[in-house]
């Protein structure tokens, strides 16, 4: 997201909705590039539809993040910058306002036709982009490729759409290379470690293209995975969140830990973060909240920062070359 | 809480709860000060219970501060280094370990003997000492003082004992002057400005006793008000923690600025830090939340954080001499 686009926040959508509903309490949620723009957004809402607002400042990293002690407090709930996750009791309140953007994407396309070797080419994006993407296809298409954009599994809301934490919309069928669009790293370089296929980035914001080159992750991760190789106590960190909790997973490497003869500890917390994992003094972290945690704030943790299939790698249970990105997969 | 010191986290007691009540899934929760001594504690419980043990990875700073997502996942949880606080559904599931304490208190309160020049002495602590106020009165009393150790309310456990954000065992009686056995700063303080009373620190750890010196949180604290002066646009902060939650004030405090021709906006958020305010644009905050945030934090907030009390001084609404510490009462 860079400053000075413009995205959709579908205000007159909002509006309507809360006066079909007559909704006198609302919460609104926002991820932490768009808060700034909150108290506008509430201020408009209020004077519109005289609701009593409540805005959400807990850190808000995808759908799978929703403010559930605000949820708790409204009637209903818009939650910004995040497609539908999963249809669970709890999003039955939320409004998810996907602020998608109108940058054009056919420019940076054009360019990538060149630099494009395979024939058969996988769409891929976030959802601030994904109404762009036939915009994409029909251009590839003139110039003689071949495109295919999937649909992904149950957590994904639009074909072609990847997660942070899930990349099941580019596994789904065979394709020579990606074209990914978007502004991000993170995206691109899950998609290329999840299929080993070259994955290059078409960023519209700034019309430049550029390969997902994920050596220098491989790289972190290895050596996380070494630093582990003789740790003898592991903190098996979940969140509680409810889009993030994998308890049952955290149970089954505590027992796999055990059947090792290593000692390992469950954590539970909603925020993880470096800080308040300071005064737990174990060898090694195993993370089953949000993958991208152990990715993103590589170096930050006092003790190396896991996968649960890096922990499996430690404990020799899986090969250092099946390690791919964590994804947290629907149906 | 200094190193070293030996606190009592009656494992014993636990381990017999535990297999009295059958449970086989236990929370334990910390605060930060006792955090490190988690792994040892859950091992040794593991070990003579066979059960299931999570432990919070939560910030935790108070009996307020139960984790409500953790007692959700188990069917008991020991919640370690406060006294019970309220008797609300939430808490029938937990086990308060108070810690307490073994220091010995009488050779600092002998010291304190020379040093109090009043004649009625009320006698205040923590949780951590609360059983050792005995001992301190016998020794006053030894001495020709009055001593007084007062009930709180609703909210206070044992006579005597203050928290960081209630002081209401200090204020039910008249007295002299009061004497804190303690080492921290945050009580005596409140208590001298909650009783305009000079407070004596009587710390036991190191055997030294000092004056509780408010003079420079009022100065902090007129600075803060000083620069909200001219504020527009006020962030009311909230936290859905339920022991902290004051919605209702919040949405008072909001009024009150609408009378006032000020804009005011509600954020709600579990944890409140400096980071997680930084993306929020406003003049001041008012802080809702735990109390000690806007004394302990001071400076590190991208605006002014005020204490409710402090927004209606801003407002006009109340005198700066009336200027105290924020509590959360009970009845």
């Amino acid at each position: 997201m860079s400053e000075g686009e413009a995205f959709d926040f579908q205000l007159d959508r909002i509006i309507s909705v809360i006066k079909d509903t007559g909704a006198k309490v609302i919460g609104l949620q926002f991820p932490e590039g768009f808060k700034r723009r909150s108290p506008g957004i509430a201020s408009r809402i209020e004077k519109e539809t005289g609701s009593v607002i409540f805005i959400s400042g807990n850190p808000c990293f995808g759908a799978c993040d929703l403010d559930v002690a605000l949820l708790d407090k409204v009637e209903i709930m818009f939650h910004f910058g995040h497609a539908h996750l999963d249809d669970n009791k709890l999003s039955q309140k939320v409004y998810f306002i996907e602020t998608r953007s109108d940058v054009d994407v056919k420019d940076v396309v054009k360019l990538a036709v060149n630099e494009l070797t395979g024939q058969k080419i996988g769409l891929i994006t976030t959802v601030q982009h994904v109404h762009k993407l036939e915009d994409a296809a029909s251009i590839l298409k003139e110039h003689g490729k071949e495109c295919i954009i999937c649909a992904g599994d149950s957590k994904i809301a639009y074909p072609g759409q990847v997660l942070g934490c899930n990349f099941s919309a580019a596994r789904k069928e065979e394709c020579d290379e990606y074209l990914y669009i978007g502004s991000g790293q993170f995206h691109p370089l899950g998609v290329s470690l999840a299929t080993k296929k070259r994955v290059l980035i078409a960023d519209p914001f700034v019309n430049e293209l550029r390969d997902a080159d994920n050596s220098r992750i491989l790289r972190q991760r290895s050596a996380a995975i070494a630093k582990s190789l003789d740790a003898e106590v592991f903190g098996i960190v979940v969140s509680t969140k409810p889009g993030q909790e994998r308890m049952a997973l955290a149970e089954e490497l505590k027992s796999m830990a055990k059947e090792h003869g290593k000692d390992a500890y469950i954590f539970t917390m909603d925020l993880v973060t470096p800080d308040q994992l300071l005064q737990f003094k174990v060898d090694a972290f195993v993370n089953t909240a949000c993958p991208r945690l152990a990715i993103d704030e590589v170096g930050r943790f006092h003790s190396p920062m896991l996968t649960p299939m890096e922990f499996e790698i430690v404990l020799g249970e899986k090969q250092w070359e099946d390690l791919v990105f964590d994804e947290i997969t629907g149906e």
